[in-house]
């Protein structure tokens, strides 16, 4: 049973959240919308917020999570450094239960700064 | 790797639980006997209680055992709607960490309805 | 330090959810909203998921929570003997470690109840 | 407010424990006396398994199982090293989320040896 | 019961932290170390992982882990407005189990802006 | 999707703890070292330990954790019998939420012993 890669937590999440969607649940619904707003800039920018997040979903150790957010902070630029530095305080603050997520995530980290390599690569190349 | 089915999900218990029973662990063999019968009628009646045996995995974030849950309940003639408004109630008490556990879910109701579907299907003709 | 009652509970929250709405957080507030909007009737009713309620709280450990969902059961008409069988089901799920919030809803019990019978009878007092 | 010292806490779980068991659950009753089997001598001693109790109390901090195990475990002869040891593998498991446990845990691990040398001290003295 | 205010924290907490220490366990040490070592600056400034620390213990439900980081952050310059902002976050990831302990802090928040407009007083004063 | 084996754990294990290591965190680095440290002899000896690992993973459902610390309670020379009579603590503490990995790790234990016992097989026979 090989990692679950980032490219297949999209399109397992994509098919759930279609699901989640068609329910047409007007309270669950309204959550999602509130979910994806509490990381907009507010009295905090956006960027920090999402950082948040991924030290939340590391501590409550949920490898989705993670992954959702580790992809919006490679997005909003941090670097890997960086966001090792959050991992060690998810996992000071939550313990070696919280190791096996941070082996997951470095994993992760990997995968999405070679997409976003791939993806300068073939934007500069393109350019030229 | 794509998702965990049902099917896959009771083939697996039970090949797990039968290791359970084999010890011969006496603590063991009556903790799984009063799970059992927390679910049965009581005070509350016996499908109430598979809908709090739900929540209950869902805000603890346990797969195996919301899957376990969602079969109970949809044999006791919950409908899809009261799934999704007691899941809702998971969501919000347990939050976003809970998201991927209702993605999960609603993947698995679907697959529960359409064996329902089927067995009802082939229950009429079998009867015709 | 003797126990927290029910009558402390509800002065210390009315404190804090004060405090809590004086930030004028536009998606707090709502998220607050969203929390009462999901017990208001809908595909479940009401009365069910205020259970669910107290279920979620009680595997999730948190004293103040249960009280408050304990308190919305006995206004929803729950007796003694279900409220006890459902803390039961959050026990087999949530195991030992439940057990010292049951003994606290025990207790909150017998104040709700007392409050109960003692509104009760004032009512039919005054109704002489 | 000053620290919940053992001596509360032991008021304190006495009195909820009634109330527990008055309301003659049979589930809730058969699981209470599980409980209390699950730390008698089996394949592993009854000594090992408070440990086990002890720690599991920690990384999922519980003060009150916490005291409740340390009790049992100070009675069985634990050393105060032994048990700060043990508290060291819940802290690295759980986290610095598990410090403010570890604290309590030593205030009342002096208030345990505190009581068992008052004992032992009146023991000798009404031995001589 | 009144609520344990900041004050009453920094006095349990320094009483416990001492017998903490007390014991000399050399693991125990580090680890304390190690977490105080977290939050200095590397990768992601201090400032910056003192809020990570805040929302990772507000979402593990930590009141003491929930005040100690609330004190670092008022110190360390953040806002009323910035740190409601990011207990919106740990209330959306963690759910309304999470609101209870953001009651608290509006409350520890409170108590931590009038210390500190209390000692700029006082500072400016004795600078006349 | 079958289980994940105890062979494929190690592999994914490595392959992730080799990342772990490769971002030369120094505190993350001395985390690790701090959770080896942890179950060496001290005032509790090793061996003694590793159990209160397996119980505290199992009780905060931790699959690769408890795979660790199963692999090294066996080295250490528990018995089958001992190692099921440490998980039924976990999950009298733990609930029946702890099912599932009960049944995973009986399933592990399966394992170890096989390859345990085709070690000491492969061992007497280049000894012949």
């Amino acid at each position: 049973m090989p990692r679950r890669t980032i490219q297949e937590f999209r399109a397992e999440r994509a098919k759930g959240q279609e699901r989640l969607l068609d329910h047409d649940h007007l309270g669950l619904k309204r959550f999602l919308r509130l979910d994806s707003a509490a990381y907009e800039d507010g009295a905090l920018d956006g960027r920090t917020k999402e950082l948040l997040g991924l030290v939340a979903s590391a501590v409550l150790r949920c490898n989705d999570c993670i992954d959702y957010h580790l992809e919006q902070c490679v997005k909003a630029g941090y670097s890997r450094e960086q966001l090792v530095d959050a991992l060690n305080v998810a996992m000071i603050v939550g313990g070696s239960i919280v190791i096996p997520h941070a082996r997951h995530a470095m994993l992760s980290i990997d995968e999405l700064f070679a997409e976003k390599a791939a993806n300068e690569g073939s934007g500069s190349s393109s350019a030229g």
